[in-house]
């Protein structure tokens, strides 16, 4: 198959061997896969992602040093069935799925693995028991923004929200875009959100915010306590760099809750007294639950999540490197899908 | 007066003018006052602590180059009323109150004021609003106990604890003591206290942990894990200093929650990809709400807060500067209470 293969901390296309579904493994196509900032951060500091994931504890079985197709963000169609499978589902059903396969060698990340190639390639492996049908009128291109929409479900599930809350959405990249997305799902007014990238804040715009701020014209903080008044604060780092936790710390008010869904890669440097003083609580978040996965395809499919201004961009495999140099830059794009068949 | 006095970052005895009660005051005689290792911290960074109060948002009226008599833990015996004061309570009475008085001269900290001088010396004014009588048949120091244990009772309250969740405690200083009694005043089982200090774990245990650890021999996650098992746990960090955050958030386990009672003056280092891999949280929490501070004086007087192994020292306004230097060390004294009619 023909995939975008990260080797040596470059993308290169190549010819890999077609894979071959192992038992309770089923063989799909991929349809559209999203690039995720997670995947640019990965090819720029692979090693600090595995030695995070080991530290934390989480099963991360990919060895940087050997070929990785990344994409985790996929829908795609069943094409085969390996050994030990139901087969509930036909060949050419479109499916998502977690990015997660429990195969014969242990527990494996889809897109993070030497093993399971992910949606940067045609074809991919998955455990049956994962698959999700995509219903009938939801668009292959909307239901491949499950995941990431999902990270923003479980951000704002974290969030233990109460009536009242106010909120702001501090970045909006796709992970701000998708918490916004899933403030506005819960009903939860006002939410602020707060981008240098005047394209970045149109798109916050929408996807639910109910104001957006440029923080060179007024601090996102400040813009926040004038539209919300004395409520109950919560507030969403969605950027992930050294400084902007503390900074955050610094302006909140008192008892203001700090939800961390940007991922910091680097060690980073607080001040406790700041939280102290403000009663401040800061939840680390990350992924989602299954059931947070499915209930986000239905809200996808029913209308209630606007994926739609999300998708600004398509490439094939030959166009993967391209599309990773124009992420790094906020206002090129929201989310690129890959369709690793065109030619 | 005689009072101890933070005169230009050391703790002098001195003779001082008797303060006199205005509207809503009421003058009240020193009987016992605990030494806190806030007051610690402030001889040693006054400034650090007026500046990080500041930044926070807390009314914190006081000039480290002007005479401060600290002394927040206080039992007091009214003495006089001023001017608009209710007098329900007569002369005589004995009293604790939180370190509050909302003055002419607006909102001051008992003992962290140029203004009204705290516990350390003969006489204080406090807001007549702000007194609660002590009951009937409890001494005069442990009701001096009711400002430190409410920390306790806080920071439990805050801990947002579930039926079946487990407790360590990191620390067993004045703060991890009471917070090991307010986890038992709960009924959380099992509440785990870690200490280096042998004299510390003693009086950890006898307020109430299961099990204590002496962190040379066993590390205090490994001890946790240990008798805790699968069960979802809270993590009180007691120490306040740089580093620890970090440690807890290395070793903790998956989705652990960690509260954050102990103060450090300092700025920390943290790693985000290790709250972010196991979803961590971090709660900072200080000081204790009004209906808090009541709820543990009648607790104290019930008997449900075990504190009298807690007293481990007394001394008059001459002795103060000593307690302190004895205070460093973790292993002569829990709580020193000073006496400063004592000749």
């Amino acid at each position: 198959m023909r995939a975008t293969v990260m080797r040596s901390s470059k993308l290169v296309v190549d010819t890999l061997p077609d894979p071959e579904p192992g038992p309770g493994e089923v063989l799909v196509k991929t349809l559209a896969c999203g690039i995720c900032g997670s995947d640019l951060h990965a090819l720029k500091h692979a090693d600090k992602l595995v030695e995070a994931a080991r530290e934390g504890g989480m099963p991360f079985n990919m060895d940087p040093a050997r070929d990785v197709v990344m994409g985790h963000e996929f829908c795609a169609e069943v094409l085969d069935f390996g050994p030990e499978t139901q087969r509930a589902l036909r060949p050419g059903a479109r499916v998502v799925s977690m990015p997660l396969v429990f195969g014969m060698r242990g527990l494996h990340g889809v897109g993070y693995s030497n093993e399971y190639p992910g949606g940067y390639g045609e074809l991919m492996l998955l455990s049956e028991m994962m698959l999700l049908p995509v219903p009938n009128g939801l668009s292959t291109e909307h239901a491949a923004l499950t995941e990431p929409m999902a990270v923003g479900v479980h951000a704002v599930a974290k969030a233990r929200l109460e009536p009242g809350d106010a909120a702001l959405v501090v970045g909006c990249g796709p992970v701000g875009l998708a918490v916004v997305a899933a403030l506005r799902l819960r009903g939860v007014e006002p939410i602020v959100a707060a981008d240098f990238s005047a394209t970045r804040r149109a798109l916050a715009e929408g996807v639910g915010a109910h104001l957006v701020v440029d923080p060179k014209v007024e601090g996102a903080m400040d813009a926040m306590n004038r539209v919300a008044g004395a409520r109950s604060t919560v507030i969403f780092e969605c950027v992930g760099v050294p400084g902007l936790i503390h900074q955050i710390m610094r302006d909140a008010p008192r008892e203001a809750r700090l939800v961390v869904a940007g991922v910091c890669m680097e060690d980073d440097r607080i001040r406790p007294m700041l939280g102290i003083n403000k009663e401040l609580s800061v939840q680390f978040v990350l992924g989602y639950r299954p059931d947070e996965f499915a209930d986000t395809l239905t809200a996808i499919a029913e209308g209630r999540i606007p994926v739609a201004p999300l998708v600004t961009g398509k490439v094939g495999v030959e166009g993967v490197a391209g599309a990773f140099r124009d992420l790094a830059s906020p206002d090129a794009h929201a989310k690129v899908l890959v369709e690793p068949w065109r030619s």
